[in-house]
């Protein structure tokens, strides 16, 4: 192990861009690379239950902290965490994947070894990874230190996943240790002339008569929060963020409207959106969750789009891909030559007066929106916590997560932990529903371990509610098991005193379940929520309505 | 509902063939699919924790019941189960995965709708499937009850799995309901004239001096295990089987040796093979994990193979994939004109004494070996349970579940609830270490919901042990997180009087509780047994050690 290899070479660059933890299952294929993380003094490794759910705690941990990796073994593994990986895909998050695998001798010789389907082929898994659009690079002993520097500037500039396959017989091939040396120069901020396209971007906006800017989740990504902020408050232009973007910018600035979705946001929210003339779309995708299932109504003649994919005006395309960031930081800079009046934004405050009265989900919501403070991250599963909280306005420096867009139920409990690894010093709060829990539900294991203290609301409503207000309201195949949330903590391995449970009936539980967590900074916090089997968030109702509708062709 | 539909057309197939019971996770892409199930008053809709459980649960069912169907939705669900599937592809298990899909014509409009990649794509998923082997459908209004009947018929004649996409707006698309008058008529028993081919195979193995069949997961997959029971009776050959088709016969028929693993076998096992001058492959893969990584040094020109592939003798094909059942039931009748000695197979029947002694993998194994009645299928998880297990001669009419091709860590828990639920009145036996059960450890919800009552033995040796003797033994990758498995049941949901809990450290404890197991035959049994974290069975140190060499390239 005294020699620099392949290995420590890749794990060098993932340290350089920021991970501190690495995540995934060990399998025979990738136990030697697996020594090179737990040899290091500088990095972590954090094992999971399952690969689906390090994908997803691999997420959680790339939205906060900038990127994250896993790491997984050939076919099996990789399969299991496939799901995961897609949702990065789908929701534009910077993971990298590692699929430790067979050696090449093994893999050329077609030879019939466990873990694949018997059948001499070893690419079938990369190819079906290609087919999800994902980037594949397959590792090879002439190229390695290339690719590995191509594959993580991939990740770097562009902030999607990538899906890398180390063969085993590579892991401790010896390269030189000088070229360490040069990682930092691989990352850096480029710097595209983009004048001509920030210039008709100008004039056209200039034009409009009242302007809105929309925000979506590549403003996140990129980390062009305040640059948009900056270039509203410069100019004085309304913003208001989607549900697939929440958490990208301070939704306490002055500008700020409100959340947007479609026809059936608050009206006052959509009325505003209704009376603007000019719609400009800032890293934004317009996906049926988080535009009230195509509500929007934006006619392209009044469309200005700046995104990752590229810029157009009133749907002409004025520059291509790569200058997304120049872009939004240029605008930061420019004055635009119209003056709008200041913002007259709705105030949105809701007081909350806990009863006595049986919890409902639009109390809950309320609560959870005063609960929520700076030093939080917000984590709504895509059930009736999504649909409910995404409305909510955050509190000054809170983040938000969830995934409206690849909508994989399971996926917010691991990607909470992943959220709560990847910042310590903050806390993370989940906001789940029990049908979408149990998917995942064996990482508590691993908050246990690791010792994190996040604190998670479990809204019991017996069974799939986000299901039921789409099709079969009574139907059993929406019911779920009912589990006993007061022993999983110890079913998972913690002590008395690492844990508190709560069950909460009444809004005045739920008041003072959100006073006692705040207090037991020390302990995870499991708050069973129950609630009635039809109580759902009226967005997420008359969302509901339109998938249903849809669903019948 | 009243109408006759497409979907009640495919359930009605799908009853045909011998199911009872339907799988999955509810999505709202499947769920008008869902209520055509739970409206039958002949088949249960059985929901389950998570997509890759369902894939899991359902290859176990297909084992015993001969065919397995589960339900997922677009996207998200299907991706979560792929390693399931691609488990029923390597290990040749009829498994029908049913994706519930967004209409044709959100498909064709390439909406931005939810569980996509949000890049209009549709044909990725399936795409990804195809790269797998796997047969793909796409349901087309057109020409479903074809379509239908085609992939059904894969199914039945190939024991292969398959996958079929759904579009929403052809669940409820009607049809004739006399088309259900033809289905018996769809599945038959081929008969193909395989005279000239059995002749050929014949006068090949009459040729040989000693001769040995080697018994493969073919024969158990096409039922064909009591055929080759005949054929050997009738002619005085000598049968192995390997781990990779282990329950396919009878273990206690008159001319079975033993379970062969290459030179690893045991000795009596490996000397009768190797002493064999003609080997007679009856459909197997002789795959890495069961002939003690490559170690059978079967020469091609003393090797016929009879499989679903084809025929061969030494090396020549005689006859193509067609006609495997055909040829195998063919030499039931023949008498082939030699005639061998009585064989003398080894005597491998061991007695259990038990001590107060710390238990030991070796004593466990042969306890379990002599637990494992007729009426149970012990389902061994591919770590040390598997390399344990597979070498111990089974009880008359006991069937026996692993997964050493694919060898998906997870697979075996959901798998034997899935073969419980296929045989009400059997008994399934399970055992796993506790690694591979946290990633499937939900599934508890499923078992006290269906109120099935499986025996459950868990081996609590401190983390991965298959992994630390490959590689890694002291490593932290290595460990897994202390679960308490006296309270999960409750955690998942059981009545105190609907389960028993047991925590074994002496051997004379794991023999009181498996007496104590089969007098509570009404109730599910779990049963901890502790073992030492560097207790290993031999056979699984040894294929360890060449796993290892393997991997150093």
């Amino acid at each position: 192990m005294s020699e620099y290899t392949v290995s420590d070479y890749l794990l060098d660059v993932i340290k350089h861009l920021g991970e501190d933890e690495i995540f995934g299952v060990p399998g025979d294929y990738n136990l030697q690379f697996l020594d090179h993380i737990t040899h290091r003094n500088d990095m972590q490794w954090i094992g999971n239950a399952n690969e689906l759910n390090a994908s997803y705690v691999a997420d959680g941990y790339a939205r906060e902290k900038g990127m994250a990796t896993f790491v997984t073994t050939f076919g099996v593994g990789e399969l299991s965490g496939i799901n995961g990986l897609s949702g990065s895909i789908a929701e534009h998050v910077p993971v990298l994947e590692i699929v430790g695998a067979p050696t090449n001798k093994v893999q050329n010789n077609g030879a019939l070894v466990h873990h694949t389907l018997g059948d001499h082929e070893f690419k079938r898994f990369e190819a079906a990874h290609e087919q999800l659009g994902i980037k594949v690079t397959r590792l090879n002993a002439n190229n390695a230190i290339n690719q590995i520097n191509e594959t993580l500037q991939y990740i770097y500039y562009t902030k999607k996943p990538a899906y890398m396959i180390l063969p085993s017989d590579l892991v401790n091939m010896p390269v030189n240790p000088a070229i360490k040396a040069n990682i930092s120069e691989l990352f850096v901020e480029n710097s595209f002339n983009v004048d001509h396209a920030v210039q008709k971007l100008s004039q056209a906006i200039e034009k409009a008569k009242q302007p809105v800017i929309v925000v979506g989740h590549e403003i996140d990504r990129f980390n062009l929060g305040q640059a948009v902020e900056s270039f509203s408050l410069n100019n004085n232009l309304p913003v208001v963020d989607l549900g697939l973007g929440k958490g990208a910018i301070d939704e306490t600035f002055a500008n700020f409207v409100g959340t947007y979705n479609g026809s059936i946001s608050d009206n006052e929210i959509n009325n505003f959106v209704k009376s603007a003339d000019s719609i400009i779309l800032m890293g934004t995708k317009l996906t049926d969750s988080v535009t009230g299932g195509f509500t929007q109504q934006f006619d392209p003649s009044q469309t200005i789009t700046i995104s990752a994919n590229g810029s157009d005006i009133y749907g002409e395309t004025i520059i291509g891909e790569t200058d997304f960031v120049s872009i939004v930081k240029k605008l930061v800079d420019t004055k635009l030559n119209n003056t709008w009046d200041k913002v007259e934004t709705p105030k949105l405050s809701q007081e909350v007066s806990a009863r006595d009265n049986a919890l409902t989900q639009a109390f809950y919501d309320q609560a959870m929106q005063n609960f929520i403070q700076g030093n939080n991250t917000l984590v709504a599963e895509q059930g009736t916590s999504f649909f409910g909280l995404a409305s909510q306005p955050l509190a000054k420096g809170a983040n938000f997560i969830g995934q409206p867009l690849w909508g994989s139920i399971g996926y917010a409990f691991p990607a909470a932990l992943g959220s709560q690894i990847a910042n310590p010093n903050r806390r993370t709060v989940l906001s789940t529903g029990e049908g979408s829990l149990q998917l995942t539900i064996q990482e508590f294991g691993l908050a246990f371990r690791e010792q994190i203290k996040p604190v998670i609301f479990i809204i019991e409503n017996s069974g799939y509610t986000v299901e039921r207000v789409i099709h079969g309201m009574n139907e059993s195949y929406n019911d779920v098991p009912k589990l006993r949330y007061d022993l999983i903590p110890q079913a998972f391995g913690a002590n008395d005193d690492e844990y508190d449970f709560i069950n909460v009936n009444t809004e005045k539980e739920l008041i003072n379940a959100m006073d006692k967590a705040n207090q037991e900074i020390d302990k995870l916090v499991v708050v069973q929520v129950n609630m009635g089997m039809k109580d759902a968030p009226e967005q997420l109702m008359k969302t509901a309505k339109l998938f249903e509708q849809q669903n019948q062709g």
